[in-house]
């Protein structure tokens, strides 16, 4: 009999317990074990649950069971949860875990950790949810070599952008609507903000390309300064704004990784990635491009993923699984100025004609876009130049008493 | 260094040959282990190739060979590959192939073969080409209970469709540009009339719910006989048609598995799959709908599908993968007329009034389909019956002299 140790018991938690408990029987079979959920770490008491008996408050009673082979760590966040995770490891336990800040910050030493010890240490369910993702990406792509990898890894995000082009609403009244239903929190910055895809980036990139990339080496930008007339001219240009992360290999060798929104058109099979979907892209050398579509987050999604992982390590608890990647080096993910970019842009502008000549000065062969209705303003799409020639020739502009609106990433997919 | 012999230098065969050579490090460092073709099987002589000397026309050569620890099957039919597959597990030595017809008509003995000499079979490959389905099926979705599976199984037939759609053309056009283009086969019944589409839809049954479903117990209908009005009521439904192969249990415990055409809302995942591409709907209690998009077909996609298993059954040469299912059983796959469906329905008729009128009388509430330009005929969708009755309901129609045009079911995903 394996006993596993749940750390933590909020969403996704329970959900685990919920999963494991549903189908159970099939899950035994799965993984040619019998196996049980004998603790449940949290600070709370939960009497009126049918397993409350199983709940502890010290994380050393789980450490120091020798029955306990699969700790799973669900509580999200750094403190307590790296610690946990690292003398579990250590103890020579394998580890599960849904906590995508944890492995974005800490995948390399934790990594290192279960390589010592011989010891599992998987975390499918931390980017896309229940959407399987990094597996086929370790495993079934791996005869590719991996051109680039984009994606929709941020439900709440694109739940607010759906609703802003679908009815139009504010982005303000969006995100009053996502915390409503509640897929958004009461602080929405991890979300809104960009980070929570950050993170996910930097999984994808670590695993599809072997080292490890930090969030602060990736260039991350939000949604918060969409604008109604931004989803307007997106419209008009016959696309519509998705937060889109994204990581490639330059040739020579370097990474270039970034999340931000994005002009992507509608025949991209993204575009059609709505509400709290996520939906990824994999473009390998010889499969051409793959896409994973699914619920990125949720209690049952995630869990459901989080059991598999169990399953998984349950299945190898005598022959380890190979996911490894080097850690971090100085200036292996590049200056993201130093790489191509075409740019939507919107300034303002008493006369667009005026406005036009001088952008097409500064920034060459512009393409200009007319939005019905919007007015006192000039709005273009640059030809591709390196991102941080566009940032100068946007500067001249703003000097030239051309106040820039917005900003957006036109993105081929 | 282990040795690994591939059985037919066709379209496939030579993609794997062009994917190991290509991304050989990085395949070597997935691998763990030294690695090397050490044989090619074909009857022909390709005396121009750089690894001219790598080909043998004697199966017995690989068979007698201790060094070859993986055979790649990729000749396709079953005379002689599963001889060759049966003797090559018989002899302990892995087994990757893209063969669809030989896993849907021999999977189960195939894989009780490997059970018994501890080695991989494994066929990622003969479903969905190189998009990942059988893998994250079989593990990442494992703590799932999978309540449905529906896709676009076959590229050849979603391009002749997709042309059908965007351009207006008939299906012996349609047909006639994707055998110039190499999507068709000179004979093309097996991708047109359904067989392809039906052979993935067994493996996908047989290892979504663990028992082998043969081809002939799964109801198939390929799109020969969709015609260019079927494709204006579709439209003006708001739709597209697809061919779909699905599955799921019932509640009894027994199989619902078809081939068809069938009308999708134009909102659904698998709408906007088009061309040569396959999509594959899964969908789990905890995780919801998960839809898996790429290349289904095609030389370097299949193959590098096929390299995955390779490294895949050269990391497990020592712990088998857990892959394995139930012989077939009488009755386990449901008659289909046994189960609820709605039907698009086309017959002639002077009067279109007088012919629902009919259709109401036999068939209850059925929706009305107008479509502009298409005169003496009427048009409906049924309510959702068993499919037994509404056929019964044609016949009676048929008997009130309205000649049955086309019948397309209706499809909610």
């Amino acid at each position: 009999m394996i006993a596993i140790a749940v750390l933590g018991h909020g969403t996704v938690g329970s959900g685990v317990l919920e999963v494991f408990n549903k189908n159970h029987a099939s899950i035994i079979e799965k993984a040619g074990e019998e196996m049980e959920i004998k603790y449940i770490l949290d600070r709370r008491e939960f009497p009126d649950l049918p397993y409350h008996d199983k709940f502890v408050k010290d994380f050393e009673v789980i450490l120091n069971d020798p029955d306990v082979r699969v700790v799973v760590e669900v509580m999200g966040g750094l403190d307590p949860a790296f610690d946990f995770v690292l003398r579990s490891l250590k103890a020579g336990k394998n580890v599960v875990t849904s906590n995508k800040e944890l492995v974005a910050v800490h995948g390399a030493e934790l990594l290192a950790a279960a390589h010592e010890t011989n010891v599992n240490f998987l975390f499918e369910a931390s980017v896309g949810g229940g959407i399987p993702i990094l597996r086929p990406l370790s495993q079934c792509l791996s005869a590719n070599r991996i051109v680039e990898i984009a994606g929709i890894l941020n439900g709440t995000t694109n739940f607010i952008l759906t609703k802003m082009f679908r009815e139009g609403v504010a982005f303000e009244d969006a995100l009053a609507l996502a915390q409503k239903l509640g897929y958004a929190e009461r602080n929405p910055a991890a979300d809104v903000e960009g980070d929570d895809a950050c993170r996910k980036v930097c999984i994808l990139a670590s695993l599809a390309y072997g080292r490890h990339v930090y969030p602060q080496n990736v260039h991350t930008e939000g949604i918060t300064h969409i604008s109604a007339e931004d989803v307007h001219y997106a419209e008009a240009w016959g696309g519509v704004i998705k937060l889109i992360g994204r990581v490639k290999k330059l040739d020579d060798g370097r990474l270039f990784a970034m999340v931000s929104p994005a002009f992507i058109s509608r025949e991209s099979q993204l575009a059609t990635v709505d509400d709290v979907f996520n939906g990824i892209m994999v473009r390998g050398d010889a499969i051409g491009d793959v896409v994973f579509y699914g619920r990125g987050a949720g209690k049952l999604p995630t869990a459901s993923a989080v059991v598999a992982d169990v399953i998984d390590a349950v299945k190898h608890l005598a022959a380890r699984k190979y996911i490894d990647w080097e850690p971090a080096k100085d200036g292996y993910v590049c200056d993201y100025l130093e790489v191509p970019a075409s740019m939507f842009v919107r300034v303002t502008a008493r006369s667009r004609t005026e406005a036009l000549r001088s952008v097409r000065g500064l920034l060459g062969n512009v393409t200009e876009l007319v939005c019905p209705g919007v007015e006192n303003e000039a709005a273009f799409i640059t030809p591709m130049l390196p991102e941080g020639e566009i940032v100068r020739a946007l500067q001249a502009l703003r000097a030239l008493d051309y106040p820039i609106l917005s900003t957006i990433r036109v993105l081929d997919y």
